[in-house]
C-alpha cells in the first residue's frame, strides 16, 4: 500500500480543516466571545500537524480503490476528533465522547445532538457545528481534489469513496473541473438560499447556519424547537432548498449548462420528486385532523417529508405525536434518502429504483422464460457490476444495522427508540422517534452505545465499505508494518488496476 | 399456459384434503362430538369438486416454471379456503375472515391465532389446526408429487415452488422417490416426539398435536398458556424436536443412509446449531436475574430461541418481558429462520451465509483487487444463477415487508406491534411483542390488516415469487383468456425450459 500518499494527504486535510477553523474564530471576533481563542488554538495545532505531515511529498502518487478508502477514512477520523477539540477544551461540551458524537454527527451531516438544548452554546460554536455540515456535505476529498493536483486518472478513487451513490459519475472529464463544479454549484446554491431566508427578516446569523446546515442536509439547529418558532415563509423556503439539494448535483450542471430537457430527463430525480409528492399527500390526508387546514397540514407535511427524505433531520412539529401510519412512512423515507450523488444520506434513490427494477425482471422471467430484456436505469442498460455492487450494499447495509441495534440493546431502551436510533443515525438523518423523537436528544445513551452510533454515522456517510476496510486487519498490517515493501509491490500492480 | 394440468392437480389437492379432513372426524368420533360432522361435509364437497376437476386428464403433462408457482399459489389458496369451512359452518369460528386467517396461519406453519384461548374450542377443532401445520410443513405438493405420476423431469417445478431454501436439492435422481424419503423421514421424526412426550406422562391427544405443530415446525397450542404448564421434561423435548425439525432434511438422508461423516459436515447445519448456541448463551445469562438458577434459564433460553429460530412459535415463558437485547435477539432471529429444506420458515440459514461469505468477499475485493477467490458453500462453488436469486430474494424481501408495515400502520397500533406482527407472520412464527406478544392474539387486527397479513404469511410460505406472479396481469389472461392458445405455444418452448 502506498502510505507515503495517504500520510501526505492526511497533513493536507489537517491543513485544510485548521483554516476552516479560522472561520469561527472571525464569528467569535463580531460577538466578542472569548471562546474564540479555542478555535485559534486547535486551528494552529492543525495546520502545524498539517505541515509536518505534508512536508515530504512521496515519490509516488499511484492511488488505488484501496488508498482511496483508507484515506478517506482515516481523514474523516482526523477532521473528527480535531473538530471536537473545540467544543471540549472549551468546556461547553464537558465530555470528550458527547464533543466527539456532536462532530462526528455534523461532518456526517446527521444532525443528532447530545445537547438537552444549543441555545446557550455560543454564537462561534454554534456556527461551527453548523459549518461542519456544509464541509460534510459535499466532502472533504472533493474538495482537495479541487484544489490540490494529484497525478494520474486513478484519483477517481478518492471521489468515489467518498461520494454518495452506487456509481460515480465525472460531469467533465478531469477530476479536478468536476470537483471545482460541484463545489461551485454548491456555493451558489447556498448563497441563494441565505438571500430567499433574509427576504423572510431572518437574521443574517440565523440565515447562515440554517443555509449552512440545510446544505450540507444536515439538521443542526441553532434553537431549541428546531423550526417550529419560524414563521410559515421561512418553513416553505427550507422546506424547497432541502429537497433542491437532495436531488442529484448532475442534474444541476445540466440545468446550468442549458440542457434543460435533458436535465428533466434525470431518471433519478423523477422517482426522487415522485415519492415526495405522494408521501406529503398520504401525510396530509393523515395528519389533517391535527391541523388547522389543508394548507397548514400539506405545510407540516412537506416539511417533514422533505428534512426526512433528504436526511435533513430538521422538525417543524414533534413528529413522534403524529399517527402511526404517517411516522411509519417517515421512517420509510429515512430509509430511502436522496438522490446520488447529492449532500444527502440514506440508501439513495437511485439503489431502490434498481433494486425494483431488479424485482421485476425477475417477476417477469418466471412469467416470459425467453425474455432478454436488459435492466436499464437512466436510459442507459445497467452494467452487471453496478448490479452487484448494489446487492453487495443492501447485504452489507442488513448486516451492520443489525448488529448495531443488537449493540445500542444492550442498554435495554425501548425497541422503538433502538430501531429509530440506529436508523436515524446510520442513514444520516437526526431525530427518529419515540426516546430520540424530534424534541429529544441521544444524549441519555451510554458512552459504548455512542461510539456504536458514531461508527454507524460514519459507515452511513461513507457508504459502508470505505470505512469497513479500515477493520480489516491486512490494512493495519500494510500501514505500519509492510509499508515500503508494498510502495514497490503497487507498481507492479498497476496494470491490474480496479477502475 | 399449460391450464389443464393445472386443473387437474388442483382437482387432486382438493381429493387429497377430502381424505384429510375425515381424520378430524375420526377424532370427533372418539370424542364423542357433533361438530365431526361439519368436517365430513366439507370432505365431501371437497372430494366430489376435485373429482370433478380432476376427471378429465390433461393431453399434456408438461410442467414449467410458471406452472408450477400457479399451481403451488393457487393450490394453497384453495387448499385454505376449503380447510376453514368446518370452523366457519360450525360457528366455533364465527367470522369467515378469521377462520381463514387461522387456516392460513395453520397450513403456513406460522401459529399466529385470533383466538383469545383455545382451550373452549372442541377435541376435533383443535386436532384440525394442529394437523394443518404438518400438513403445511413438509407441503402439499410435495405429498402429492409422492403419489402421482406426473411425467418428465419438469416436475422439478413443482417442488421448486414449494420447498423452502434458495436451490431445490433432490436426494436421489427421482423427484417421486425424494418426495417419499422426505415424508418417511417426517413421519419418522413425528412419531418419535409422540413417544418421548408419552414418557413424560403426556397424555396421548396432547402428545399428537403438539408432535404435528412441532414438526411443522406452526406454534397452535391446545393450551391457552402455550408451554408453560408442562413440566421441564416436556419442554426440553419439544426443545430438542423443535431445533431438530429446523434441520435440512438432506442431513437426515445423509445420517439415515450412513453417510454420517457426510452429514456432520453439511455447512449450513453447522452454521445454524452455532447460531443457536451463541444465541441460546447470550440469552440466558441476559435473563438470569428473572430465573431460579442457571439451569432455569438455560431451559426458557433453550425453548424460546429453538422456537424462534425454527419459526416454530411456541412460548414457554412471556418473553415480551424479558429484557432488550434478549427480544431484539429473538427477532433477528424470526428474520434468520431454519435451514433450507427443512419445515421452518424465515429467510433460511443458508441465504444468511451465502450473503456474509459475499460480503466478506467484497470486502477482500478492496483489498486484494487481483484475487479471483470463489464463493463456496457446502464445499462447492456457489453458481452465479443461485447468488442471483438470493439477492433478488433479499430485495423482494424488504420491499413486501415494508409495503405490509405501511398497510397495517394505517389501524394506528404502535411501532413494535405493527413491525413484529409483519416479522412473525412474514417469517411465519406466531407470536411478536408488544400487542402480538406470546399472551396475546391477532384478533384485535381489522379484516383489511387480517389479509394483508394473510397474504404475508402465505408469500413467506411459498417464498415469495411463486406468489407475486398471482398478481402479474398476464398470468389470469393466460389462465381464462388464452388457455387454448398457448398450451400450443408452450410446446414450442419446450426447447428454452428454465430449470
Amino acid at each position: 500500500m502506498n502510505t507515503s500518499v495517504i500520510r501526505y494527504l492526511l497533513g493536507y486535510i489537517l491543513k485544510l480543516e485548521g483554516f476552516l477553523l479560522l472561520l469561527p474564530c472571525i464569528v467569535a471576533g463580531i460577538y466578542y466571545e472569548k471562546s474564540g481563542i479555542y478555535f485559534l488554538i486547535v486551528a494552529l495545532i492543525s495546520i502545524a500537524i498539517g505541515f509536518i505531515f505534508s512536508a515530504k511529498k512521496p515519490r509516488d502518487f499511484t492511488f488505488y480503490l484501496k488508498e482511496g478508502c483508507a484515506t478517506t477514512a482515516l481523514g474523516w477520523v482526523v477532521l473528527s476528533i480535531f473538530g471536537c477539540l473545540p467544543f471540549y477544551i472549551s468546556g461547553e461540551i464537558p465530555s470528550f465522547t458527547d464533543a466527539l458524537f456532536e462532530t462526528i454527527s455534523g461532518f456526517t451531516t446527521t444532525g443528532a445532538s447530545i445537547l438537552p438544548e444549543v441555545e446557550s452554546l455560543s454564537y462561534c460554536m454554534n456556527f461551527w457545528r453548523c459549518f461542519t455540515h456544509w464541509i460534510g456535505g459535499m466532502g472533504v476529498l472533493v474538495f482537495l481534489l479541487a484544489i490540490i493536483p494529484l497525478s494520474g486518472g486513478s484519483n477517481i478513487n478518492l471521489m468515489r469513496a467518498e461520494s454518495p451513490g452506487p456509481s460515480v459519475g465525472k460531469l467533465v472529464p478531469k477530476m479536478k473541473h468536476t470537483a471545482r463544479l460541484l463545489y461551485i454549484i454548491y456555493f451558489g446554491l447556498t448563497t441563494m438560499e441565505i438571500i430567499f431566508l433574509l427576504f423572510g427578516k431572518m437574521p443574517l446569523y440565523d440565515a447562515i447556519c440554517t443555509s449552512l446546515g440545510t446544505a450540507g442536509t444536515g439538521g443542526f439547529g441553532i434553537k431549541n424547537d428546531s423550526f417550529c418558532g419560524y414563521n410559515v415563509y421561512l418553513q416553505w423556503v427550507v422546506t424547497i432548498f432541502m429537497i433542491l439539494f437532495g436531488v442529484n448535483f448532475n442534474a444541476y450542471y445540466l440545468l446550468f449548462f442549458g440542457h434543460i430537457r435533458d436535465a428533466l430527463k434525470v431518471e433519478e430525480v423523477r422517482y426522487y420528486f415522485g415519492i415526495i409528492i405522494a408521501s406529503v399527500v398520504v401525510i396530509s390526508v393523515n395528519i389533517a385532523h391535527m391541523c388547522t387546514g389543508v394548507f397548514d397540514a400539506v405545510t407540516k407535511a412537506a416539511f417533514q417529508v422533505g428534512s426526512i427524505i433528504t436526511t435533513t433531520g430538521f422538525s417543524s412539529t414533534d413528529f413522534d405525536r403524529w399517527p402511526e401510519l404517517s411516522k411509519t412512512l417517515l421512517v420509510l423515507l429515512m430509509f430511502i434518502g436522496a438522490c446520488a450523488g447529492s449532500t444527502g444520506g440514506g440508501i439513495k434513490v437511485s439503489r431502490i429504483v434498481i433494486a425494483v427494477k431488479t424485482i421485476l425482471k425477475e417477476l417477469n422471467g418466471y412469467i416470459h422464460p425467453k425474455s432478454v430484456k436488459k435492466l436499464t436505469f437512466e436510459h442507459k442498460p445497467v452494467d452487471h457490476d453496478v448490479i452487484r455492487s448494489i446487492n453487495v450494499y443492501f447485504m452489507t447495509y442488513a448486516v451492520i444495522f443489525v448488529v448495531s441495534m443488537l449493540l445500542v440493546s444492550v442498554e435495554n431502551y425501548d425497541f422503538t427508540t433502538n430501531f429509530t436510533a440506529v436508523a436515524a443515525t446510520f442513514n444520516n438523518i437526526g431525530p427518529g422517534l419515540s426516546l430520540v423523537g424530534p424534541t429529544c436528544n441521544f444524549g441519555f445513551f451510554n458512552n459504548f452505545s455512542k461510539y456504536i452510533l458514531m461508527f454507524d454515522m460514519l459507515a452511513g456517510r461513507l457508504e459502508l465499505f470505505p470505512l469497513l476496510i479500515l477493520f480489516h486487519p491486512s490494512i493495519w498490517k500494510e500501514l505500519f508494518i509492510q509499508a515500503d515493501k508494498k510502495v514497490k509491490g503497487n507498481r507492479k500492480e498497476k496494470q491490474n488496476v480496479r477502475m
